[in-house]
C-alpha cells in the first residue's frame, strides 16, 4: 500500500508528558515524601514547569522505558500485574529482560535436562562421577535460585505468590535442592523420579513461550477429550466382559483366558496394534466371531476416535480464535498505556517524532536512526505532524519491517560498459524466460527417472566405486551451469533472496561435494551421494497446490517446532520415570515366559540339520540410557507392535507396569490428536484464506513504499545531533550523500516482512475484529468511569498502572 | 411456530389452469394434430372454456399427475431432462417409478450379487452347480433388460443415449450376459473379474441414492487428493533410494537389499504396519540409523498424511455445500414448474385447496383428507384462501409433518375413576421425579461394578453354571418394577415414544431372556447373558455432551450406513478380483521361504526334549470364498500387519500381487479419509450449530401447530363428497363426532416431524440462501426473456419444460 506524503513533518515537541512514569513518581516520592499521585491533571504539569531542563529529559527518559517496557509485555503477552511498580522493580525487570539473561536460563535449563546423558543409566560414552555431576547439578540449581531472585526483585513478594508458574518452579526447585545435596552426602543415587520435573526450568525460560502456550491449549482441549475418552474406555469395558465370556471358553486362546488379558487385549487392539493375531484363535474355531471384531473396531476405532478428532479440532478451533482475538486486545491495551506515557500536555492528540524515538531507542535499541524514522513515517497517516492513538495502534505490524532503499536499478550489471551489458542482459532474459526454466525442468526429471533406473540396476554391491559415472559428471555440469547462468543473469543478491533458488544452490553444492568425495574415495562423505534425488524437489515448483502447502508449511514451521518441542518434553519426564523403573530390564532372551518371546530371542540353535540364527531385535528397545529410551518411546508414539515392548517388560517387572505404557498411549494421543487437528486448522484455514482472497496479489509477505524527502532527512540529522551526545546519523548521512550523487530530491524505501499467522487471522476476522475492539473500549469504560475529560483520543484510556501505583504509594 | 388462523378458506376453485400438463397437450396433438403450443396465452383458455366438464377434470387431472412428478424429481434430485415427454414416457415412467419396481429392482441387483456365494469358488455351504447358477444369472440379466427396456421407453432413445449411467449399466449387461452364455455352453466357469462390476446393478438401484452421491462425492475429491498422494509417493521414492544406499551394504538387513525392496517396506511403514522390525537390523548395526526413520515417518505418516486429511476435508466442506445448494435450487424449481401447473387463469395468484387435494392424490396416494387439509393449511401464511408461490415453497419442509390431534388430556389415565386415578397420578410424580430417576441411575451404577467385581473373579471355568446367580436376580427385579412404574405413570404409548426408554425396555426384555436362558440351562440363548453390561450406557443419559454425541450419531446413521455400504460395494469388486486370483493360493506352511512363514507355519515340533506346536493362523486370511475375502479385507483395512498377508500371498504368486494389495490400500485409505472427513464435518457443523443456537429451545425435531374449526371440517366433508365418487372422509367424519362429544368449536393438531441434516443447513446458512434465491432467480431471467407479463409471484417462472416440449411437438 501507499500511504499519503506528508508536507512537513514537525520533527520537535517541546513539553511535559500528559502522564508520568510510574517510577519516576516512585522516585519523587522517595525524595520529597509529599508528592500527589491523586489524578489531578493540573498540579504535577504546573509543578514541572518549574523544574530544570536536565530533569525534565530524566522525566522523558523515564516515560520512554516505562513505554516501551508496556509494548514488550503487549507483544510477549505478559501480563500487567507483573508490570515492574517501582525503581527498582525496574532495574530488575531490565537485568532479567534482556538476551543474556535469557541464554543464560536457557542453558540452565539445557545444563539440568542434559545432566540425564550423564546421570546413571548414564549413556556409555557420556558417563560422569556422581560427584562430578551432583556438582554441576548444584551449579545449575545455583542459578536458577539467582534467576528466581531477580525475579522476585521484580515482581515484589505479592506478585510473586500470586503467580503460579513461578511458585510451582520455586517448589520444584527446592526438591531438586534437596536430592542433589542428599546425592552428593550419600555418594549414590537413588530413585530419582523428580527428575522428571526439571523440564519445568526450560518450560518457563523466555524462549520457550510457544511451548508454554501448546501446554496451555492442550490443557484446555482436555476437559472434551475426557468425556470422549471416558466413552471410549466405557466401550472397552463392555466389549472386555463381553470377549471374556465369549472366548474365554476356547482355552487355546490366550487373549481373553483372564479379565485383565481381555482388558489389556482389547486396549492394545484400540491401537490396531495386535489386530489379526488377537482374532485368530477364536477365528480359527468359528469365523463368526469375527464380528466381534469388527463391531468393536467400528465403534472404536473408526467412530469414537475420529469424535475424538472432531472433538479436540472443534475446541482448538474456537480456543485458537479465543487466544488470537485476548492477543489482539492485551496489545491494544499495551499501546494504549505506552500512548498515553508519550503525549504531552500541550499537544494531547498525538506522539512527536521526538518522543517516538525515545520509546523506539528503549524498545528497539539496535534500530538505526534511518529506520526509527521511515517507523515513524509509516505509522502517520494524518496530515499532522503527530502520530495519533488511532494510528498508533498499528505499531507491532510496522515495527517489524525492514526497510531497504528502492532501487533505482533494475539489474546489478545497468551500470557496466555497453558490451558487458547487452551479454548479460541477454543471460538474464535466457534466464527468466519460459523454455529455460522448462528445459531445466526436464533436465530434473531426466536425472530423477537416471537415478531410479541406476540404482534399480544395482542390485547391491559395492557401488561407490572408484570411478565416478560419467551421468553424474554431466548432470552436475548442467546444474552448474544453470547455477552459474543465474547468479550473473540475475545477480547474485538476487538470486539468492528466493528461498528455491537458495535450495537449488545447496543441493548444487552438495552435490558437488558427493562428487568430490566419490572422487577421493572419501568413506565418511559417500553419504553426501544419496542426497541427490532432492534435486528432484524442484519439479514441486511446477503446481499451484504444492507451492501452497510448502508455502504454508514454511508458514506453520515455528508453530510446529514448538509442537514438537511439547511433545519432547512429555518424552522427557515418560524417558527418567522409564529409566527409573526398568533400566536393563531387557535384554536377549529375557522374557522366554511371556507370549512374546520370539521378539527377544537371540539363539543359535539347530532344527533337523540346519542351525537357525534367530534374532528378535526388541531388546534393543529397551530404556537403559536417555537416548535409548527416546528411541523406544517414539516406537510407542507409532504403536505398530508396542504390546511387544510392553509385555517384554511387564514379563520382566510386575503387571502395574502396563500402566506407564497405557498412561504414554493416552498422553501421545492427546498431544497428536492436537497435533492433527493443529495442522488439520492450519491448513483448512490457509484454504479459506487463499479462497477468500483469490484475486489478490500474489503472496509476498508485507510490503510498505514510503517516500521521504532531502529536507526530512536533513532536519532529522539536525534533531539527533541536538538531542543525542553521540547522534548515530551515519545511515542518514549516506542518504543525503547518495541523493546529491544521483540528483534527486527524495528516495522511495521499501518496508518488507514475511507474513505471519496473525496477519491472515487479521484478514480473515476484519468484521469481528471491530465488533471486539467496540466491545472492550465499551467494557474499559465501564470499569473506570471517567474522571478526566481529556482528548476524544484518549478518553478510553485509564491505564492499569494508574490504580496500582495509588496502592503502593499510598 | 404458530402460524396465523385464516377466518375462512373458500375450498372451491373453479377455471382452467395457466398452464396445461405436457401429456395433455400431447394427447391433443395426437388427436387433432392443429394444436398450438405457442406460448400464447389466451387462445388455450378461450377454447377451453368451450370445452366439456369431463374434459375439464381430465385435464386438471393429468396436471395433477405431472405436478406430483415435478416434485417427486425436486425431491429426489432427478435431472429435469429426465422429465417424461409424454403420454407413452408417463406410462413408463409410473410403472418404473413405485416401490414394487424399485424392489424388483434391488432384489435382481442383490440376487446378481450374492450369486458369488454359490460360484466357485463357493462357499462350501452354498455350493450349486454351474447349471444351477448360470441359469439364475441368466434370469436376473434378462429382468435387468426387461427393467432398462422400460427405462428406455420412459427416457425416450436420445435422452437415454445421454445418460451415462444408463449406458455403463447396459455395456455391463452386455459383458454379463455374453459371459453367462459362455459359462453355460462350456459349463465351466473361466476367469471371471467382470463379476466384480455386478455392484453397478446396486449402485443403480433407485433405494441405494446416497451410494451414489457418496461415489460422486469421493470422484470430486480425487483430484486434490491425488495431488498430495504424489508428493507423498515422491518422498516415499526419494527415501526408497536412499535407505537403499544407506542400508543395503548391511547383509543381515533383508528390508532394503534390493530397490524393489526398499520401496515396498517402505511403503508398509508408511501404515506403520512394519515398524519397530524394518528398523531393527539397521539400528543393531549403527544406533544413529534410527533418524532415518524417525524423520521418514515424521514428514510422510505425521505430515503429509495429516495434509491428505486436511485437503479432503476442505474439499469434503467445499462440496457439501454446493451439494446443499445446488438441491435446494432444484427443489426449488421442482417446485415452480409444480405451481404453474396448478393454478388457474382465473386466480393466477395462488391454489384452492381443489388443486392442491389432486396434486397431493399423486403425490401421497396413502395420504388420508385429514392430513391433506392440515398440510394445505400450514402451508397457507397468508390471508387469501390461496396459496400463493411464496408459501408453496415450503412444500417440502411441511409435506413430510405427521398431523396428530393435540390431546386435551394430559395423561392417559385422566378418565379413571377418582381412586385410580390419584395412584396413578401419584406414580406418575414418582417417576417423573429427580430421585426416583438418579436411584435408577445409581442402581445401574452398582449394577455395573458388580458385573465388572463377578466376571473378575471367575477367572475362566464353567461360569454359566446352572444355579441363577442371585445378584442377577435382585437387579433384574429391579429393573422390572421400574420398567412396570414407567409404564403405568407415564402410559404405554408416552414410555415407548422415547428412544431411551425404547432402549431400557429392549436391554431388560434381554436380561430377562438371558434369566431364562440360565434357568432352563439353554446352551444356544446363553450369548444374551453377554449383554447384560449394555445396560450400563443408560449412564450416558446423565451428560450433556453425551446426549449430543448420541443424538448427532442417530441424526448421520443413514448417512454412515449408506458409507458403509459404498465401502462394502468396493470390499465387492476388490473380493471378486481376489478370488480370481488368490484363490487357494495360501494354506498351512504355504510360504516358508518366504519372510513371513512363521505366521503361515502349523506343526508340531522338537526342540530339545519339548513338543512344540507352532500355530501360525495366517492361512485363515485367505481368498477361498466370498465370506473369507471380506474377513481379509477387513483385516487389509485396518492395516495392521497386512504385509503379512501381502507377503504370503506374493510368495505363492508373482511380485505383481503386491499391486492388487498396494491399490486396495490406497482405494480404502481414499474412503476412510472421506469418512473421517464426514464425520469430523457433521460432528463440527452440528457443534457449531450447537454454539449458535444455545439459546433456543430443546431439540425435539420440527413441530407446528395448526387449528381447525367445525365449520372448516364440515366444509372439507362437502367438499370432497362432491369431487370424488368413493370419499375417503372417514378420518374428517370423525374429528366432528369428537367436536360434538366435547363440546368444542375446534381442534388444535400438532405437525411432527424429526429434524434432518438439511433442516440444520437451512438454518446455518440462513443470509447465504436468500443470495442464492436471488442469484438464481437472476440468471432464469436471465436465461428466458420475459414473454408473459405474468403476476409477480410467477414472473420468474419459465419451466424448463415449455422449451423442451416444443421441441418434441414441433
Amino acid at each position: 500500500m501507499q500511504w499519503r506524503e506528508l508536507p512537513a513533518i514537525s520533527l520537535e515537541d517541546s513539553g511535559s508528558p500528559v502522564e508520568r512514569s510510574s517510577y519516576l513518581i516512585e522516585l519523587h516520592t522517595d525524595d520529597g515524601g509529599s508528592y500527589d499521585v491523586v489524578n489531578d491533571a493540573s498540579s504535577p504539569a504546573a509543578r514541572e514547569c518549574c523544574a530544570q531542563q536536565s530533569s525534565a529529559r530524566h522525566n522523558w527518559e523515564m516515560n520512554y522505558q516505562e513505554a516501551a517496557i508496556y509494548l514488550q509485555e503487549g507483544e510477549n503477552n505478559d501480563k500487567f500485574f507483573t508490570h515492574p511498580k517501582n525503581a527498582k522493580a525496574l532495574a530488575a525487570y531490565l537485568f532479567a529482560h534482556n538476551h543474556l539473561f535469557y541464554l543464560m536460563e536457557l542453558s540452565t535449563a539445557l545444563l539440568l535436562l542434559l545432566l540425564s546423558l550423564c546421570e546413571a543409566p548414564a549413556v556409555p560414552m557420556l558417563r560422569l562421577g556422581i560427584f562430578v555431576h551432583a556438582t554441576l547439578e548444584l551449579f545449575a540449581l545455583i542459578v536458577v535460585v539467582f534467576e528466581l531472585s531477580m525475579k522476585m526483585r521484580w515482581l515484589g513478594f505479592q506478585t510473586f505468590i500470586r503467580h503460579k508458574r513461578t511458585m510451582v518452579k520455586t517448589c520444584v526447585l527446592l526438591v531438586q535442592f534437596i536430592e542433589a545435596i542428599v546425592v552428593l552426602v550419600r555418594q549414590t543415587s537413588h530413585v530419582r523420579i523428580t527428575r522428571a520435573l526439571r523440564c519445568i526450568f526450560l518450560v518457563d525460560c523466555r524462549y520457550c513461550g510457544a511451548v508454554r502456550r501448546n501446554l496451555r491449549q492442550i490443557f484446555q482441549s482436555l476437559p472434551p477429550f475426557i468425556d470422549i475418552l471416558l466413552l471410549l474406555l466405557f466401550f472397552m469395558v463392555i466389549f472386555a466382559i463381553l470377549g471374556f465370556y465369549l472366548f474365554s471358553p476356547n482355552h487355546s486362546d490366550p487373549y481373553f483366558n483372564t479379565l485383565e488379558n481381555s482388558l489389556v487385549n482389547l486396549f492394545v487392539l484400540l491401537t490396531t496394534s495386535n489386530f489379526p493375531d488377537v482374532m485368530m484363535p477364536s477365528y480359527a474355531r468359528n469365523p463368526w466371531s469375527c464380528v466381534f471384531f469388527i463391531v468393536y473396531l467400528s465403534i472404536e476405532l473408526y467412530f469414537i476416535m475420529n469424535l475424538l478428532l472432531a472433538v479436540v479440532f472443534d475446541t482448538f478451533n474456537d480456543i485458537e480464535k479465543r487466544k488470537f482475538k485476548s492477543l489482539l486486545l492485551h496489545k491494544r491495551t499495551a499501546i494504549q498505556h505506552a500512548y498515553r506515557l508519550l503525549v504531552t500536555k500541550q499537544r494531547p492528540s498525538g506522539i512527536s517524532f521526538k518522543h517516538f524515538e525515545g520509546l523506539l531507542r528503549f524498545y528497539k535499541p539496535r534500530m538505526c536512526a534511518r529506520e526509527r524514522y521511515l517507523t515513524f513515517k509509516a505509522l502517520n497517516q494524518s496530515n499532522t505532524p503527530l502520530v495519533s492513538l488511532k494510528d498508533f495502534y498499528n505499531f507491532y505490524e510496522v515495527v517489524g519491517l525492514k526497510w531497504k532503499a528502492k532501487r533505482n536499478r533494475e539489474h546489478w550489471f545497468d551500470d557496466l560498459p555497453r558490451t558487458a551489458f547487452l551479454i548479460f542482459k541477454g543471460i538474464n532474459i535466457l534466464v527468466k524466460s519460459r523454455v529455460f526454466q522448462y528445459t531445466m525442468y526436464t533436465v530434473v526429471a531426466v536425472n530423477g527417472i537416471w537415478i531410479l533406473v541406476e540404482t534399480f540396476m544395482l542390485q547391491g554391491g559395492n557401488f561407490f566405486s572408484r570411478n565416478v559415472p560419467w551421468s553424474y559428471i554431466v548432470f552436475l555440469t548442467i546444474y552448474g551451469v544453470e547455477l552459474l547462468l543465474k547468479t550473473t543473469g540475475l545477480g547474485p543478491v538476487e538470486y539468492l533472496s528466493s528461498g528455491w533458488n537458495l535450495f537449488d544452490f545447496s543441493v548444487t553444492l552438495f552435490a558437488f561435494l558427493g562428487l568430490m568425495a566419490l572422487a577421493f574415495d572419501m568413506e565418511p562423505f559417500y553419504f553426501i551421494v544419496v542426497l541427490r534425488p532432492l534435486q528432484l524437489l524442484r519439479l514441486f515448483k511446477l503446481k499451484k497446490r504444492y507451492r501452497n502447502v510448502l508455502d504454508t508449511m514454511f508458514e506453520l514451521f515455528p508453530r510446529m517446532a514448538s509442537l514438537g518441542l511439547t511433545l519432547l518434553i512429555f518424552y522427557y519426564c515418560f524417558a527418567i520415570v522409564g529409566m527409573e523403573f526398568f533400566a536393563g530390564v531387557v535384554y536377549p532372551n529375557c522374557c522366554n515366559t511371556s507370549t512374546v518371546a520370539d521378539s527377544y530371542r537371540w539363539v543359535n540353535h539347530t532344527v533337523g540339520n540346519k542351525t537357525v540364527v534367530e534374532e528378535g531385535y526388541y531388546y534393543l528397545n529397551n530404556f537403559d540410557n536417555i537416548l535409548n529410551s527416546f528411541v523406544t518411546l517414539f516406537e510407542l508414539t507409532v504403536v505398530n507392535d508396542w504390546y511387544i515392548i510392553m509385555e517384554g517388560v511387564t514379563s520382566q517387572t510386575t503387571h502395574w507396569s502396563r500402566l506407564y505404557f497405557m498412561i504414554f498411549y493416552i498422553v501421545t494421543m492427546v498431544v497428536m490428536t492436537i497435533i492433527v487437528a493443529f495442522i488439520l486448522d492450519a491448513f483448512v484455514f490457509r484454504m479459506n484464506y487463499t479462497r477468500k482472497n483469490q484475486d489478490s496479489e500474489e503472496d509476498n509477505g508485507i510490503v510498505l513504499e514510503k517516500e521521504i524527502s532531502k529536507e526530512e532527512v536533513i532536519g532529522v540529522i539536525e534533531l539527533y545531533k541536538r538531542i543525542s551526545a553521540v547522534p548515530e546519523t551515519a545511515q542518514l548521512q549516506k542518504i543525503v550523500l547518495q541523493m546529491d550523487k544521483y540528483g534527486q530530491m527524495s528516495t522511495v524505501f521499501l518496508g518488507r516482512r514475511s507474513r505471519t499467522k496473525s496477519d491472515l487471522s487479521m484478514k480473515m476476522y476484519e468484521e469481528e475484529i471491530q465488533e471486539w475492539y467496540e466491545e472492550h473500549s465499551r467494557k474499559e469504560e465501564a470499569q473506570t468511569p471517567l474522571q478526566e475529560p481529556a482528548s476524544a483520543a484518549s478518553s478510553s484510556l485509564k491505564p492499569l498502572s494508574l490504580r496500582q501505583r495509588s496502592q503502593t504509594v499510598i
